[in-house]
């Protein structure tokens, strides 16, 4: 059979199986462990200035130079490399053209720096290789993440101590599950909030068993739909689609000055679909604490009152925002969120774990009885394994890190953490609103704010203008902050995000597309002294190419 | 307000802004870093010792013992524990209670040794936190992955370089993804293949966007089904399930005395669904390399025709098989494979990755489109962020473990270890025939077999038995190795699976349940000493609790 996949390029190595087993076990020698015990130390006891020396320093190469370099696709037979030599690449050679999202001055994504004892705990949970969907490859780590999810169950819910005795370890019921990221944690939600609302009933398996067709039938619909703010992240529509209801059925609702769900028009809506002829069922009603481009907050009080009044699910979102309950000064922000029929984290983001943790959680212990699956070889009815209610069927034990870092820092560790996100947001929305070159656009709720290049005489046009000559005004300052944006970006020292926003024209009553520099704060090497700088320097960019816009 | 959540149980520690910013960066004092250092040194340059001595070692604790040891759901208000404590604690009394799966007797699972470099892999990834769903968190990691993707799929399909060329870095086109393990592949797979086939045309936008009640009409069907092999994996059912297809409609078909599916009875079904009064649309089947119970591989290149001829998706499970591809002496086992539609495999099983890593790849680098999603914030069309064609929203860099592993091993040193298991497995085989107290249930294609404690004169007795005698001994014989299964773990030393397969009993035509004993033989340090000390250990427990069953 020709080896069209695998080639022989030049190499003094062999792979035999001596070599092999000692592949697996050590280093080649002395030497090379030197050179590996150098490099990790580094990286566990110098992790920050680790990163800064060796982490995206080279911005000046360009994609399609990067994209030249990697284009092999074949596999060499024998060991291209010795390990030493790959790690070696790897910190002097391939880190160097990654994104130091450590770097305070990175401030445009939901990544950024993370303790540095999160690279050890993830360095553990990746030796002990356990597979926590199954006890039979877990044993003690599905019991400890059965602790974990209660912790932050009582964090969102505050049940009673008898709730917690009879649940904490109770293998009938289930509290939450750890995921990938947010938007499996959405997925998973939807997924469950889906089956429970289309459940089996008499002469019907559920939807789970017999599919959404049987399912539209016997309750006598035609569409299911969920309510969302239009601010709602991808995810959401990513979810109608994967779970068959479609994406357009996920109906995005207005949002108010604050950007936070218009509850007027949201009852509009529910009552627009009560009457239409088209027979809808509204399986989920979702509110967001902390939406990916502004940061704002629904009011999940109200939207839960909505939600029970009309016997729908209601879904929190509080994939970014979530950590804040530990706040006691900022957790009234989530108000009502304990109200939740389920909620979903990211470790990840603000819990500050490494790359990537989602989770969700849900008010009702049985709740995820709608999507049981069992295996006879493992997840056995009546098993204690984690894995018979949870949509992966192999999961690192990321709750370990969760538990540990929730030891090392305390609630009030994250407190000050999240504190000073929000308080510097809030201080920087005020430099902003002083630069008269600058136009806050979004104010900060939590430590989001979004805000624009935008001379004060253009703001006072734009003030007095009419709808043709603003949107001529804007469509002008929209091409200069996508570039301010992109040349910030490629000079390689700060990061902002930008994305576009509807912006309701109050006056005239119809609403525009404002592209908008977006920041989130929560860097706790983060400070007004850097924000400052990283505004010079796009006010500089701004006067170099644009020449101070007239 | 209330703070039910969060107590403050006494301790020395206090969070205030000064000991936070030092816990993020560095180790509290000397003492704290001399210990971590130590268990850090441990578990990188001696991670086989230290899985030894550290875990899986107190089996005797029981369940009930260790839920009580983790039910507390306060979180504490001020650190619990210093970092070096609470790391202590991991290693000293955590992990003891976790299962030592890198064992050589833990041969039950596809979970097992991984080599050590890849925790140092692990520990690089957890460093650089790269977001590899985007660009601008990433960079070189997308690039990158681009690369390692076009290297499995050229192994896979083995198209030609000029294929390559114009794919392995062309944002536009897409080979493959990143998962978080197979399950999640699976799912990814057949929602192109559901979105594939009932794509938009006129008047129709697609099933993503519109759901599953319009594509039905629209496409004039009534329901819609994926054909696999009933040891198919319980992934696949949980994809119907999500898809909203039903996982009812994950139709299982008959196996042959080999385990692989029944090409006839898979023909007798196409046809019965085609002259069926109820309308329907197969849009996948699915030919499985390497079936988690029994390792078998389907006849891949037999169901590509079938699927061919009928314009249907075919997909091929290749999670756990995939991988065989590598080596020379194995791979034409897996002929066929580089004409399915889709294939998916694990990282963290037969590429020995640490968990978990699922992938997904396809023969089309434009079928991904059907599953587009674009934010305004970041994935915007036309950009090169992975994250546009991908289920889930963050996601570590995993790719760059594996691009290195390759380097490190090569194709012929991933090739020793598949060849180690198959070949160990095929010895084991026969000894588990040459012992007079064992009945090879099924032979090992690639490296898993299951067997039961059988005696010799049971054997014999069943052969001639009729149907109710033979259910009679049977019961007994399920009861007995689902026993032993059973003590055995509880004994710790030494780990097999079981689980219950249908066996058709020729003479009668009919189908029994046996519970069968499960060996997965993927640790090169598994050798014929070791499986012959388990194979004693099964005896003796059966001698001492069962007498020698007459």
């Amino acid at each position: 059979m020709k080896k069209e996949n695998i080639v022989e390029r030049k190499t003094d190595l062999v792979a035999d199986w001596q070599a092999l087993i000692r592949t697996f076990i050590m280093p080649d020698n002395d030497a090379a462990k030197t050179r590996l015990v150098k490099y990790m130390e580094q990286i566990l006891f110098g992790l920050h200035d680790f990163l800064k020396k060796h982490v995206g320093i080279t911005e000046e190469t360009s994609l399609k130079e990067l994209s030249q370099r990697f284009s092999n696709s074949l596999i060499n037979e024998n060991p291209e490399k010795r390990l030493a030599d790959v790690i070696t690449d790897l910190i002097e050679d391939i880190a160097p053209h990654a994104v130091n999202v450590a770097s305070p001055y990175f401030v445009g994504h939901m990544t950024s720096a993370i303790p540095f004892f999160m690279v050890h705990l993830k360095t553990i949970v990746a030796a002990l290789n356990q597979n926590v969907v199954k006890l039979e490859t877990s044993k003690v780590l599905s019991v400890l993440e059965r602790q974990v999810l209660a912790k932050i169950h009582r964090l969102i819910y505050r049940e009673s101590d008898e709730f917690y005795d009879k649940h904490i370890q109770n293998h009938k019921t289930t509290l939450g599950c750890f995921v990938e990221d947010g938007t499996l944690a959405n997925i998973s939600a939807l997924w469950v909030a889906r089956n429970s609302m289309l459940g089996p009933k008499a002469g019907f398996e559920g939807i789970e068993k017999e599919g959404l067709i049987n399912a539209y039938k016997v309750y006598g619909i035609e569409r299911a739909v969920v309510l969302v703010s239009r601010l709602g992240h991808f995810s959401l529509r990513k979810s109608g689609g994967l779970l068959g209801i479609g994406n357009q059925n996920i109906i995005g609702i207005d949002v108010d000055e604050n950007n936070r769900i218009d509850l007027k028009a949201l009852k509009k809506t529910i009552r627009e679909i009560k009457h239409s002829s088209r027979k809808t069922m509204i399986f989920a009603i979702i509110g967001i604490a902390g939406t990916t481009e502004t940061g704002a907050i629904d009011p999940l009080r109200r939207l839960a009152e909505i939600s029970a009044e009309n016997k729908i699910h209601f879904h929190v979102d509080a994939v970014w925002g979530g950590p804040t309950l530990l706040s006691e000064k900022y957790r009234h922000l989530l108000d009502g969120i304990s109200l939740a029929d389920s909620v979903t984290i990211d470790g990840h983001k603000q819990f500050y774990m490494p790359m990537s943790c989602g989770m969700v959680y849900f008010k009702d212990p049985t709740i995820m009885d709608a999507v049981i699956y069992h295996a006879n070889y493992v997840n056995r009815p009546g098993s204690v394994d984690l894995g018979i209610k949870s949509l992966a069927g192999s999961r690192e034990a990321n709750s370990l890190i969760l538990d540990s870092s929730i030891k090392i820092m305390g609630s009030k560790g994250y407190a000050l953490l999240l504190e000073h996100g929000i308080e510097t947001a809030r201080n920087f929305a005020e430099e902003i609103k002083n630069r008269p070159n600058f136009q806050l656009i979004t104010a900060p709720e939590l430590n989001i704010l979004t805000y624009r290049i935008c001379p004060l005489h253009l703001q006072q046009e734009l003030s007095k203008a009419k709808s043709e000559q603003r949107n001529v005004i804007n469509a002008r300052l929209n091409t200069i902050n996508r570039q301010i944006q992109i040349l910030q970006r490629e000079a390689g020292k700060s990061f902002v995000s930008r994305t576009t926003l509807k912006i309701r024209n109050k006056s005239e009553e119809n609403e525009e597309n404002i592209v908008v520099l977006r920041c989130v704060i929560m860097n706790p090497m983060t400070n007004m002294e850097i924000l400052n700088e990283i505004l010079d320097e796009q006010e500089e960019i701004y006067q170099k190419h644009f020449g101070g816009l007239k």
